[in-house]
C-alpha cells in the first residue's frame, strides 16, 4: 500500500505542475510531503479500529447520560492523555435523557403475529396494557395529510420505502416520517405511531432514531417495525379488512443529567488561537455499540491529531478534536460549545465533523464562501489517491451547526460510501466487526489530510 | 426460462442416446418429456414463494403445540384440500411443548455490557433473579474435556466458531457445542452454558436450536449469543482477569399438546398400495417465521404434486406429501408416523425430506441400496438442466429417519446450496423476504421430477 500511495501521490504532483498560481501557493512541495507523510501513516501506522473496538468494549451503547455515556467520557479523557495531546479536558454539557424501557408488539387481528419494533428515541410510553388500535396505512407524511379524517383513532404506518443510495439522499428523502410523523398524526387525532425503518436491510432488529412533538400537539407513542415486520404488515394490511395491532412501550424522558463534549488540542505553532476542528459525537443510540456511529467517527478525527503528532508536524493553527456528547437525542452538546466557546468562536476557521460511518471515503461535502470552496478543492486532490477528492456542497454536521451558524464558520463533513451504513445504522447489529480496518484507514488519512493543510495554510481558509 | 430448459434437457437426450441399456429403461422418451413438462410448470406456473408467504403470514412462528402450529395445521389441510389431493388429513401427534419467556443478559464485570443471547430449546430457566458466575472459555467440547475441573462453579462459554460452507458440513462441525455443551458442562460443575450462535452472519439475532439433557445430568440453562456479542465476551476474556455474566431466562417445559402431520396424495394408478413420501415439517422455531426452515421445504414437496395434477400426471404409486409436526424440538411427528404406518412401512419405496432451505438445489442426498443409487443418479440426469443432478452420500432428514430405519426405506434430503441458509437458520430473520422465488421453483422442478419419476418406475426402486 505505501509504494501506490507514494506513486498515486507523485502521480498528482506531475500532474498539477502547470496548475493555476492559487493552487501552487496552497500546496508547495513541502505540503505534498507532508501530505503523502500523513496518509502513509495513516495506513501503516494506524490502529483506528483498535481504537473503536477498545470504545465500544469498555462502554458499549451510550445514550447521553446513561453509565455507557460516562464510562466513554472516561476513556476519551485517559486516551487522549495517553496518547498526549495538549489541553485535554471534559467541557461539561447538561444533556436531557431518555431511556427504552421493554418494547413489544403484535398485530391482534385478523390474524396474530409477534411484531419486532423498537421505540423511536423520545417517544413518550404507552398505556402500560399496551396501546390497541386499528391500523391506518399511509405512504407519507403527504399522503396523510391528504386524508387526515382517516387517521382518527387509529396507529398510522408510515410504509415510507427508504432507497438505498451510495450518498445519505435515499436516507434524506424517507427520514421525515421518523422525526415529524407522530406530530402529523396526532394533529389527525390518531393515538400512535408506526414507521417501516429508516434502513436498507431485511435483518429483524429494527432501527430506532430522533423524533421530535410539538408543545402544543398530543404527544403519541411512535416506535419503527424492522423491515420484514413493516412488509408483513402491509400485505395483511392489503389482503383486506381492518387490522388492528397492540404495541407496548414503557420508554420516557428521566431527569437531566450531567455529561461532557471531550477536547483535546495540537496547539498551533504559529497562530494558536485560531482553531480547526475536528469532530464526531462520542454518545450513541442504546440499542447497539454505536462502533459506525460514531465511535469510528470519533477516532478518525483524534487520528488526524495523532498521526500529526507522530510525525512531528505542528501547523500553524490550533487542531481540536471535538468528542461531542448527546448527539442522537438532544443535540446539547454542540449547543453547549458554542455558548462556552462563543468568544473564540471567530478564530475558527473550520469546523469539520465526521458522522456518516467509516466506510470507503469520498470526499468532503463543505459549507463556506467561494473562495474558501476553491481552495479546499485544491487540497482534496491531494486525496485522489485514496479516492477521497471529491467536494460536494452542503457540508456540516449535527453538532457543529450551532457554532458554524453563530459565527458563519466554514463546515465540512466527511463523506463516505453510504450504501452499508444504514444496513446497521442506529440498529443492534451496529457493532465494530462492520468496520473495515483498511476503509477506516482512509477516512483517517483523509481527515488528517484536509485538517493538517487547512491548519497549516499561510493565510486564513478563505482569505 | 422455458426455451432454455428445453433445451438443456433436448442436450441430455442426446448426450444419453448411448447410455447403458438399464438407464434406457429409466428414462424412456415418455419420462423425458414428462420431466421436462414439470420442470418447466415448475418455473413458468409455480407460487411457491406465494405459499410460503401465505403460511407465514396467517400462522407465523409455529413451535409444536403453539397457537401458530395449530393455525399452521389448519392451513395446510384447507390449502391441500383447495387443491384437490387425496385423502387429505391430520394424523394427531402428542407433542412435547417448551415456551421461551423472557432472556436477557450482561457482563457484569470487568465491564458492563448487554449481551444479545437466546435461550437454546429445551433449556430449564435461571433462577428468576438471574444466574450469575465467572465464565470458562472453551473452544469446543474436547477442549472442556482436556480441563473439566476448570469449570467447576461457572459458565461455560462454548466459543466455537462455524465455517461458511457450500454444504452443510460447517454446521455438522459446529452443532455438537449446542446439542451436548450443557450436559458436557455440568457433568464438569459448571451451572449455565453460553454458546456462540451456530450461524455464518453478523447479525445481532443468536440462532436458537435443540439442545438435550441426560436423565442422570443436571439440567443447566443453556442461551446462544448473537455471533458479535460472542465476539466481544471473547475479547473482554482475553483481555485478562475473571469475567463475570449474568443472564436470565424464563423458559421451560409445559404439558404435552396435541399437533398433527398433515397429509394428501395423489393415488398411484397401477400399485396404489406403494408409496413415495415427500415432506418437509409444518412447525418452526418460535424466533421466526420458519419462512425458510421450513415453510419453502413443505411448500416445495406439495408444489411436487400440484405440478404431477396440473399436468395430469398420475404414476404408477401414490405420492403422499406428508408436513411434519414437532421436528425442532421433539420430533415426534416422524415417530408417530413410524408407529402410526407401521403395517404399510413395507411399502414405501422412498421417503424424501426438504429441510435444508430452498436455495438453489443442487441434487440429492441418498441412502439406500447401490442399485437404488444407480436408478437415483440415472434420474437425477434429468436435472442437469437446473443445476441438480448430483446425488450424494448421506440422505435422510430428522423427520423421516424413523421410519427409514424401521423399515430399511431409502431415503433423500433436498440438497440446496448452504452458503446462505446459516446467515438466518433458526433466527428471526427466517421470514419470507430471504426466499428467492427462482431457485425456489428449481427446489420444486428437482423435488417433482425425482418423485415422479420414482413412483413410475416400471419396477420399484432397487430392483
Amino acid at each position: 500500500m505505501r509504494k501506490t500511495l507514494a506513486g498515486a501521490a507523485l502521480l498528482l504532483t506531475l500532474m498539477r505542475t502547470h496548475s493555476a498560481p492559487a493552487a501552487e501557493a496552497v500546496l508547495s512541495p513541502e505540503v505534498r510531503a507532508k501530505a503523502i507523510a500523513l496518509t502513509e501513516l495513516a495506513f501503516s501506522g494506524t490502529q483506528a479500529s483498535d481504537w473503536v473496538r477498545s470504545l465500544t468494549d469498555r462502554a458499549g451503547p451510550r445514550l447521553a447520560g446513561s453509565p455507557g455515556d460516562a464510562a466513554a467520557v472516561a476513556w476519551g479523557l485517559a486516551t487522549m492523555k495517553s496518547i498526549g495531546f495538549a489541553n485535554v479536558r471534559a467541557e461539561k454539557v447538561v444533556v436531557n435523557v431518555w431511556k427504552r424501557g421493554i418494547e413489544a408488539g403484535e398485530i391482534v387481528s385478523p390474524v396474530r403475529q409477534p411484531l419486532t419494533l423498537t421505540a423511536l428515541g423520545g417517544s413518550v410510553p404507552t398505556p402500560a396494557a399496551g396501546l390497541e388500535a386499528e391500523v391506518l396505512e399511509v405512504a407519507s407524511l403527504e399522503d396523510l395529510a391528504a386524508r387526515p379524517e382517516a387517521a382518527r383513532g387509529k396507529i398510522v404506518f408510515f410504509d415510507k420505502k427508504m432507497r438505498r443510495t451510495l450518498d445519505f439522499s435515499g436516507y434524506g428523502e424517507a427520514v421525515d416520517v421518523r422525526g415529524d410523523g407522530a406530530t402529523s398524526a396526532a394533529k389527525a387525532g390518531a393515538v400512535g405511531v408506526l414507521i417501516r425503518s429508516i434502513g436498507t436491510d431485511h435483518n429483524r432488529t429494527p432501527h430506532t432514531g430522533g423524533m421530535k412533538y410539538l408543545p402544543d400537539v398530543p404527544k403519541i407513542p411512535a416506535a419503527a417495525l424492522s423491515v420484514p415486520d413493516a412488509e408483513l404488515l402491509e400485505r395483511v394490511l392489503r389482503a383486506g379488512g381492518p387490522v388492528r395491532v397492540r404495541f407496548t412501550l414503557t420508554c420516557g424522558d428521566a431527569p437531566d443529567a450531567e455529561s461532557a463534549n471531550v477536547v483535546g488540542e495540537i496547539r498551533g505553532r504559529e497562530k494558536p488561537d485560531e482553531v480547526v476542528v475536528v469532530s464526531g459525537h462520542l454518545d450513541s443510540w442504546d440499542v447497539g455499540d454505536g462502533a459506525t456511529d460514531d465511535g469510528g467517527g470519533c477516532v478518525v478525527t483524534w487520528e488526524a491529531l495523532r498521526i500529526m503528532k507522530k510525525l512531528n508536524l505542528r501547523p500553524r493553527r490550533t487542531v481540536r478534536v471535538v468528542l461531542w456528547t448527546n448527539e442522537e437525542n438532544g443535540g446539547r452538546g454542540g449547543i453547549a460549545y458554542r455558548d462556552q466557546h462563543r468568544a473564540e468562536l471567530a478564530k475558527h476557521v473550520l469546523m469539520i465533523e465526521s458522522d456518516g460511518g467509516v466506510f470507503r471515503p469520498q470526499g468532503f461535502g463543505f459549507t463556506g464562501s467561494d473562495a474558501a470552496r476553491e481552495t479546499v478543492k485544491t487540497i482534496a486532490t491531494l486525496l485522489s489517491g485514496i479516492g477521497a477528492d471529491q467536494i460536494s456542497p452542503g457540508g456540516g454536521g449535527a453538532d457543529i451547526g450551532p457554532s458554524m451558524q453563530e459565527a458563519h464558520i466554514p463546515g465540512m463533513s466527511l463523506d463516505v460510501d453510504g450504501s452499508k451504513y444504514f444496513l446497521i445504522h442506529h440498529t443492534p447489529a451496529d457493532t465494530v466487526d462492520k468496520i473495515d480496518p483498511v476503509e477506516m484507514a482512509k477516512c483517517a488519512a483523509a481527515v488528517a489530510v484536509m485538517a493538517y493543510v487547512v491548519a497549516d495554510l499561510p493565510q486564513r481558509l478563505g482569505e
